[in-house]
């Protein structure tokens, strides 16, 4: 927290190639290396290049290509980045400008930024490290190879080296730099690059999908392009499991320092020399951190359902059957968005309710916050995503109403049901408190409730799909919460379940505290649903304070079974220990760079360290 | 943000001594100063001198040590802090645990830190810049001056030399030092400080109010203590007027970007050649800037509000007319805690509507937001606090149902009308979407509603206060909400305005705005208040979506209007004249240090930079 951005870019470049030298040297596997690279805590420079460089080439390189990159990549000769995002288009993909013009003379593609917001952004390792670099452009062929007339293919991947091998300058025609500091991702020297005529070889274009014929200028494209959703859906299934342990680490900062740190005797009490009472005693902390470490969980069981769904329908997929993929899509999508948020504002809130602490640097919530704020919009910007999760149920909703054949999958099952049932009325509202699956059961009733409302708005009533977009981020958040909520339930039920009956009840007070914290926030809606009675609904915050209450004891021991190491929360408030104020003050004693220098504080000296004369006020104020 | 931790407070402390230059150099006045220091937007590190120290020593001081410590502190020679929170003590602090203990031989003070968390901690231009420090310790007089039986008459403010006059060094039986880097306030020395019996001289102990004798050891304390709570409130007031300027800086980003920004073609278009639309045109975006835009002008009017009110009321208390002292010092808490956490929150919820430049340096959210994020923790944490605002309404609550004689005050009184009109009930729900004025009712309604329920929790069914908390921060919070609406309301409907009857429609558009989008938040509370109907509290979601496209065309004036200047907003996305890519690529491809280093990014080669060989790896690691 010391260092200056340019020397964190350094550290990052240094841990990783140290990382990947103890790889060589200890024969890790991938697991070690990501376990190792985990526990480092900060992005690393080569990030790009492990990921989304080396899988573009296996997944969308032809054979040739594979073989000819594959040993230079495992050499280290080769480090690549992933050249999509620009100035001006992210989400909108197909909105980039970027071109890849094909020279049918020359037999050669043209890259070129023809605009400023055509440069490239934001593409990680690509600042100062990659010498090159996976080139998504708009992919330009002539009609046929002697016609003037282009065609525009799409965005399609190209691979161009952009720096020397030797040197590591850029390339001519090519400009390529580090786009500045961030609110976190300290050590990634995110990029920008622009392209002036810059010619690539035919082989350049990855075409195991797509390719053009260098003597006919024919373009033949992907058989079916749905394949690209699957891995889509992956890395989102591992952003919830990501999310999870994000939470895991603020609420174990924030449930352990909550019991060392007390404040105020009880106002109530006439012990007057009673002890102040630990701040995790008070309702107006435990409502800020008690509902996330039950959120925590949630996310857990959401997060493992979620890999083996995807481990199943890539084994269908695999055969050609592709009947699972629409759900797991907009499943995967309504959940990145929610849990990512879930997950992103977890941290201010747990910090918030440390109190001043918390704003220090012995928190451990200050890169953990910097770094994660990302989330909520790389991977699909969150409220943009949530059209898709509403677009797939309200099309399962209008097939369900036109009720023809055979339900198309389980969701129009479901929405079939709730037709039958009369919107839920023939049955009444839910007895919540009677029995878990009960609750569960009103998440689903008011998901199918709000998603018949858009499809009647859309369909029905034709309404523009833009004038909808809160309504159906509304739909898709509460389709997500009954997931959420549903698996957390069905973890709990499992006949493989080997959990001991304390740990179990345990683990049901949370589950009931985050379904009605999650509930109460929004009780009109069941209430409209004809899920949960007016009354109970009034009944939830006294049973949420009682859950909190059944559950702070146990708090503690919850936090700790997650065994985050102090090595990676690096935080003095949340230290298994608990020897808080020891650490806060080792660090500033001991550790602050700062306190090794004394100043010059006085306004008419132009000295700012003492003996050092006004040099150093020169040199300074040069930087204003 | 290029810079590392120690250089911003090289920085820090260069760029206070400059002003202080100017200022002396130009002959400015103190709100000259004031806004100098506005316009550098960076805390500076003799803050604290001039906020705390030099008003404690004007108010605690008495005659004699004004005279003695006035000159040296105009000369620059004297520069001072505030040491008041400790370690282990913030809010409570009567608490802290530091000591000065009376020795009557002596005739001195002994000052000592007892424990580790009796260390002062968190004062701001204490770690590095100060020489003296206001130190306020629990003050220990024997019973009588040949007792040793020590009588503790709680915390008090004592003036101590901290530093040495020539060589800055710490003085011998201190320990004090920087705590190291925070989320923000980077050129603040906020410091620790521990006193190994540090004897300090009869005279420094403040005595305006309180003074020990120091022959017989009478301790006489202050004749009327509310006299504190004044200037408390007073910097509540500031507080809003602060939070107001926050909001207008991020919502005058988002509203310019969100216009510049253009994603994708309306999907409901036929027109495939139409331009992408501007992200501020869809709801999705609207909803989280519009209605900030909207409460941006409610926290004006009610920070207006506030100061002419704690004018009047110190006019008043100089005349020792106590009466409105009470109410004063409960609004400005409740306020405090409301504001502070809109304009917190409305800095990241502006980021996260911008896309993936949101995240980036040139978005001019990331010092605003590090910097703006202790304010929710300091001067009252926004939780703890609510609990002043909800005990004073309580208290006028339970004036109103015994109703003897007349009514204590204006809350007293709306307590006895809304009383009378049976609750509400013998009126029905007011027809909001009919008349603004029955908006303003609804909020009032809503809050005597939430008084009288936590009043029976309290007074009439005895319940624990601990128990009550996240209740009577409802209560606070709607009525602050309250007072926010009425203050909006009679800013526009007052005779002495001189408004447009055009300005005055956008800001009607904008006052419907701030009280549907607050109202549909806590829907269900109006409804159980009685206050509004459950149709139109269903009708809210749709109006507030057609105010929003009614503001929209005006949404870039009216934060034109604001007149943030750009060298404030130091952002590339908020820019006035809207050259958001120019200003961005600028800022990566000209101004960012890094690019100026040309990297060795392979993994077996322990060079860092290109051609400087391994020493630089060693250097780095060596701060692993």
């Amino acid at each position: 927290m010391n260092l200056s951005r340019p020397e964190r870019y350094h550290l990052g470049l240094a841990r990783a190639k140290k990382l990947r030298r103890l790889s060589d040297q200890h024969g890790w596997d991938d697991e070690d290396h990501s376990m190792a690279q985990y526990l480092c805590d900060d992005v690393s420079p080569y990030m790009v290049h492990y990921a989304m460089f080396i899988t573009t080439i296996r997944e969308q390189g032809d054979e040739q290509q594979r073989a000819y990159w594959t040993p230079k990549i495992e050499a280290g000769d080769v480090l690549g980045c992933y050249a999509q995002t620009e100035l001006g288009h992210g989400s909108n993909v197909k909105g980039i400008e970027c071109e890849a013009r094909w020279d049918p003379e020359a037999h050669e593609f043209i890259l070129h930024s023809p605009t400023l917001t055509a440069s490239k952004w934001w593409n990680g390792t690509m600042g100062r490290t990659a010498n090159h670099a996976i080139v998504v452009a708009q992919l330009l062929v002539p009609k046929t190879s002697n016609s003037s007339e282009y065609v525009n293919h799409g965005p399609h991947p190209f691979i161009a080296q952009i720096r020397d091998m030797k040197t590591h300058e850029n390339l001519p025609g090519i400009a390529v730099g580090d786009i500045g500091p961030k609110y976190g991702y300290a050590p990634m020297d995110n990029g920008y690059m622009l392209f002036d005529h810059f010619r690539i070889p035919h082989s350049a274009m990855l075409s195991n999908y797509s390719r053009v014929d260098p003597n006919t200028c024919t373009y033949s494209k992907p058989a079916n392009p749905a394949v690209v959703y699957g891995s889509l859906t992956y890395v989102r299934a591992s952003i919830i499991m990501h999310a999870r342990l994000i939470m895991a680490r603020a609420v174990t900062i924030a449930v352990r320092y909550g019991c060392v740190r007390r404040q105020f005797q009880d106002r109530d009490s006439n012990d007057k020399q009673a002890p102040e009472l630990s701040v995790l005693d008070y309702p107006t902390v435990q409502i800020r951190i008690l509902p996330l470490l039950a959120t925590a969980f949630a996310l857990h069981y959401t997060g493992e359902a979620m890999q083996n769904l995807y481990k199943g329908t890539r084994a269908q997929i695999d055969k050609g059957d592709f009947s699972k993929l629409a759900v797991l899509h907009a499943q995967s999508s309504g959940l990145k968005s929610l849990c990512t948020e879930l997950a992103a504002n977890s941290i201010e809130t747990c910090r918030r309710a440390m109190g001043g602490h918390g704003f220090g640097g012995g928190s451990g919530y200050i890169q953990l916050n910097n770094d994660y704020l990302s989330k909520p919009t790389v991977e699909g910007d969150n409220w943009m995503i949530t059209q898709q999760t509403a677009s797939y149920l309200i099309k399962r909703m209008a097939a369900a109403v036109a009720g023809k054949g055979k339900p198309l999958d389980g969701v129009d099952e479901v929405c079939r049901e709730w037709l039958k049932s009369e919107h839920g009325k023939n049955i009444g509202p839910l007895n919540i408190f009677e029995d878990d699956w009960k609750i569960v059961q009103a998440f689903h009733r008011r998901s199918r409730y709000l998603t018949y409302q858009a499809y009647v708005e859309r369909e029905v009533k034709k309404r523009s799909w833009n004038s909808l977009l809160l309504q159906l981020r509304k739909v898709s958040h509460a389709e997500s919460q009954s997931i959420l909520v549903t698996n957390f339930y069905k973890a709990l039920h499992s006949p493989q379940s080997q959990m001991s009956p304390t740990l179990q009840g345990h683990l049901t007070t949370l589950f009931r505290l985050f379904a009605f914290y999650t509930m109460d926030a929004e009780a009109r809606d069941f209430s409209k649903a004809n899920a949960v009675s007016d009354a109970d609904l009034d009944e939830l915050p006294a049973r949420i304070q009682q859950l909190m209450t059944d559950i702070r004891p146990h708090a503690v021991r919850l936090v700790d079974s997650w065994k985050v190491p102090d090595f990676l929360l690096d935080s003095a408030l949340g230290r298994y220990d608990g020897k808080v104020y020891e650490d806060l003050f080792n660090r500033a004693h001991r550790l602050n760079p700062l306190n090794e220098i004394t100043f010059n504080p006085h306004y008419k000296s132009d000295e700012i360290v003492m003996g050092k004369g006004s040099e150093a006020l020169d040199k300074i104020l040069a930087k204003l």
